[in-house]
């Protein structure tokens, strides 16, 4: 095989999900069908991966100083959703109405890989929280012990602040069978069961 | 989400299997995690996507007007074996011990979609065979209807050059249990059954 086309094969595999036989499927489908958009993936990958940085509010991915989500003035300013990550910064906007601010950790407190208070950027967040706009901070880390434990943080920060926090409610999901729900869930939805009205 | 981000969610869509929320998961793993890898990415896409080309001679991917396996002096020059695509090339070269001459069709008849004799590249396979350096054309395009109808039009090109065409045998897959082979093939088996020496 050539060594151009062995070289594309390997570069693709940076991809997650993607091994050595869906590497070479990947590349000989670009060379025969579509090299157009080849062309264009190799163009738009090599000028999100040197402009893409973070917003210097939100530290949300942004190709400007600060985002169109944190200068648009049609959001709640109110309300702050922190998350782990720009992943689940998506995910909430895609479900949700949800009409406020984010803040990013890039991360959670996890001091044995050196992810600390500063890593996660929370003077920058407590600053923010100290401008006294804020009236409620969401709390959406993921539901992981770490996760948990930077929630834990998080809230103390916005007590802190004079700030209400909140946490995303634990629970049963939806449409599931309660057969297979985890033990942990099932008995933390047991526990906070709500009344009906 | 930013219109880079965006973009490049929508470019990496190109590839096969990738759809909108694996092209999500590839684009954040790249930014959060692997910006080098995806510099080189973009970097040896573009190249290739621009520099690969033909082979003069199989008409296989090369970046060289004539590629590394057509002008290598250690491949056997009595046997040709013809594909119907790069990818099936690859295929033989991993799994078997073969070390003859390709010819890569980069199709297979049909003219039905535009695809007949010539866009085949089957001028450049008669002249090949008039070389008189062949004896023998192992025919491997797929057992499909359109391969087998190739098959049997490339049989007659062999034999009006004097050149023995072979075929890959048909029959039960390695490893399989005849229950679940299809009917076809298991009749195609049956019927070509071979003496035991």
């Amino acid at each position: 095989m050539s060594k151009l086309l062995t070289d594309l094969i390997e570069a693709l595999r940076c991809l997650p999900g993607v091994g050595g036989k869906s590497a070479q499927r990947m590349a000989f489908h670009l060379l025969e069908r579509d090299r157009e958009r080849g062309l264009r993936l190799a163009q738009v990958l090599d000028q999100a991966m040197r402009d893409i940085g973070n917003c210097s509010r939100c530290r949300n991915f942004s190709e400007t100083p600060v985002c169109a989500l944190c200068s648009s003035s049609s959001r709640d300013r109110q309300v702050l959703c922190v998350v782990e990550s720009p992943t689940e910064l998506a995910a909430i906007e895609q479900a949700t109405g949800y009409r406020g601010q984010y803040f990013v950790l890039l991360g959670r407190l996890s001091p044995l890989d050196g992810l600390g208070p500063r890593e996660l950027g929370l003077d920058l967040l407590a600053d923010r929280l100290g401008e006294g706009e804020i009236e409620e901070m969401i709390i959406a880390t993921n539901p992981t012990v770490e996760g948990e434990a930077t929630a834990h943080y998080l809230a103390q920060l916005a007590r802190a602040a004079e700030v209400r926090p909140t946490r995303l409610a634990h629970g049963v999901p939806l449409g599931g069978e309660l057969e297979y729900v985890d033990r942990g869930t099932l008995a933390h939805a047991f526990g906070s069961r709500q009344a009906l009205d």
